[in-house]
């Protein structure tokens, strides 16, 4: 189907136009142009639908890079606590408790608060991943999902989760209509002893998939890396030969200059989860230094159980702030690179093609911001209100392949109330034990 | 006149009952009674109004202990830049050009957005005081306001600034049934020269005022009041006799230890802007080792031009998060600890009696969330849902001194398309110089 938005004002991430102010017009799952000022008369008379933008401000769909979309179930049920007590006593006998059930709900919630704040496309590493998956095409969202392998058992259990996460690859790859996407997923190298990783590294380039991974989000598990194997993480990972595939590291916390050059260098890309670093007190990662050797840095909220939310307004406010508190230096991630971070960057590290930009032929990926809002007063520069006075209350509109997933702040795809009602409900069974 | 709230959820911050479900009724502008269950009969026979609390999540307003208001009308102008050219070439010569009408219009615009986003008291420290001081008038909005005394001009200068800071003082503190009171406001140390201060203090001591004043936001103004005094600022400031008065210091970045057992020992308290000290890459305030010394900290937003917005939720999130990934332990400011600095602390700090709690007696200044969201399933801890999940489009209903000022996201006191038409108008003159 066509159809057409008039009279708005597009943040397109494209380097050669960066603002346009006039029409966008999509056909099917792509964006069929966009222009200056009034839509040509061809392209109005086959519009279908058309969206009055006035008043609006359209980005392409944020991307959330890092996440375990079903521990939505735990939000707000332990926090402030050292990570020890906090995984042994509160999250690990919970998710021993999980059904299968649990997870399609609990990952039905995520999207549900995603599509609300924005977010139109994600990377989620749990387990019971086919439910996972069915609620990603239920809620007509683009995601990247891997089934998380901790390979800490005997060599039977983690030989059967890592078939489990290629079967899972092989059937859901390429599924709902695309929207879907595999990667494997590891979850650790300090979960992950090397024959684990070189079965998963041979998976994927068999598969022909990336690898996401945690790496370094502590400074105790760097230690111990060094312990076990004589060298830091990264030159662990690549030794085993774990970037001879795409790589997307989740965290990389706690890393030196030389470990920072070896990413450039092999094209390991990162998801910078400031919100979950601060609050779980793992650190601040090297965001400005990773930047300039050339590392591909994107943004992710991590679970909710250490946010407490899936707002990515968040963190893209946070990144843009942080680092230049940390560093001393104003000028260091401006507002246009954090947003670059959270779109394009984002969509390109998750292997999704020609995504993440407003731009003819390219995926129809994307959300309307309402600036009628005293927030956003005086109108002077929109990508400086998008990442530091916007929040993700402020979206109005959220396409994901041409398709519809809110209007005017109502879900389309997802019955929210019943999803909260089942969320409460089994959250409450969980507790129980 | 009386009013009831039924069947609500109440974080109370007072600590012999920090959590009540149940009623809570207002006479006039206080609180009188609240309890668990129903409401006893003789409440709500006499009640005229009734708010149905069910899916409410009602706390003390939010108090947002520094920033200059009538900033907003810059917001978004300047960002990313290093400070002295964010001041030079673009701050400095905007605030050059403003009147007095600009600012009435700036508060009210700044009025709007923190009664939106749950604060219902804040200090503002800015110049055409009088204006802003009628524009929360206006609001219906509690404020401590201070006229902002730069004295590195000739003695009559600055002599003049300190009359009309007095002057302004005299005329409104107490106006307002109450709800304006008044600070005397050297701007910094390094702004204000020891005779200046001499006269401030003096003049505080016989109208019975507390002082506001910049302190130690960026390292370059410590090494040069070392420099210029031979001491650092806290301890020139003690010399000086600031501190013989109650005093709110705004930022407090850099301290030693020496400094930060010195304003535990003096009662000085801080105003802690995290988003700003960010953002403009000030630092990072010792906020755990402040309160571990005693030191009364609360928060505040500084202006728009440099956060961009006034949701103090965001200020309530970061300090909850940014002092356990610096310090490294998780267990510091926990959510409950943080909500206390952003309303009953911030509430005395400011001066304003019985105001910061929901008790018996006390003011009635509250404001009331929205909990059936998605972003706050399930219902786990309350406190953390607020802390950690929350924004400021969360914010339902605000009252102030009894009388509602926002009810279901309407504005009752104030002209919003207004007050945006207004100051958009006057960002564009502002612009054209």
């Amino acid at each position: 189907m066509n159809w057409l938005i008039e009279n708005g004002t597009f943040l397109t991430q494209d380097p050669e136009r960066p603002v346009v102010r006039g029409w966008l017009a999509v056909r099917g799952d792509r964006i069929a142009g966009l222009g200056e000022g009034e839509a040509p008369q061809d392209v109005r008379s086959v519009a279908r639908e058309r969206v009055d933008g006035k008043d609006l401000l359209f980005l392409p769909g944020l991307v959330n890079t890092h996440g375990h979309a079903a521990m939505t179930l735990l939000r707000g049920y332990a926090d402030d606590l050292k990570l020890q007590e906090w995984l042994n006593h509160y999250i690990w006998p919970m998710e021993a408790r999980l059904t299968d059930d649990d997870v399609y709900w609990g990952t039905l919630l995520a999207a549900a608060e995603m599509i609300r704040t924005g977010t139109t496309a994600f990377a989620d590493m749990y387990f019971f991943m086919d439910r996972a998956a069915e609620a990603v095409e239920t809620s007509g969202m683009r995601a990247s999902l891997c089934r998380g392998i901790i390979g800490l058992g005997s060599e039977a259990e983690w030989r059967e989760k890592v078939a489990d996460g290629i079967r899972f690859a092989r059937e859901w790859h390429g599924k709902a209509d695309g929207r879907i996407r595999a990667m494997l997923g590891p979850h650790a190298p300090y979960t992950c002893p090397p024959p684990v990783l070189e079965k998963v590294i041979e998976a994927a380039h068999e598969l022909g998939l990336p690898i996401h991974i945690h790496m370094s989000e502590t400074a105790a598990e760097v230690e111990q890396n060094v312990r076990d194997y004589g060298v830091r993480p990264a030159e662990h990972l690549d030794r085993v030969g774990v970037f001879t595939r795409p790589t997307l590291l989740a965290h990389a916390v706690h890393l030196t200059d030389g470990e920072i050059a070896l990413l450039a260098e092999r094209g390991a890309a990162v998801s910078h989860n400031p919100v979950s670093n601060l609050k779980l007190a793992s650190g601040i990662a090297r965001v400005p230094d990773m930047l300039r050797a050339g590392v591909t840095v994107t943004l992710g909220t991590d679970s909710v159980a250490s946010n407490n939310n899936l707002d990515l307004f968040e963190e893209i406010k946070l990144t843009a702030m942080l680092h230049k508190g940390v560093t001393g230096d104003p000028t260091v991630l401006p507002a246009g690179q954090v947003l670059r971070m959270a779109t394009v960057d984002g969509a390109r590290v998750l292997g999704m093609e020609d995504t993440g930009m407003l731009k003819e032929g390219w995926k129809a990926d994307l959300i309307a911001l309402r600036m009628d809002r005293t927030h956003f007063v005086p109108r002077t520069d929109f990508v400086s209100h998008a990442v530091y006075a916007a929040c993700g209350a402020d979206v109005e509109h959220v396409w994901v392949d041409g398709r519809q997933l809110m209007r005017g702040r109502e879900l389309l795809t997802l019955d929210e109330e019943r999803i909260r009602h089942e969320v409460q409900h089994r959250f409450e069974r969980l507790l129980r034990g």
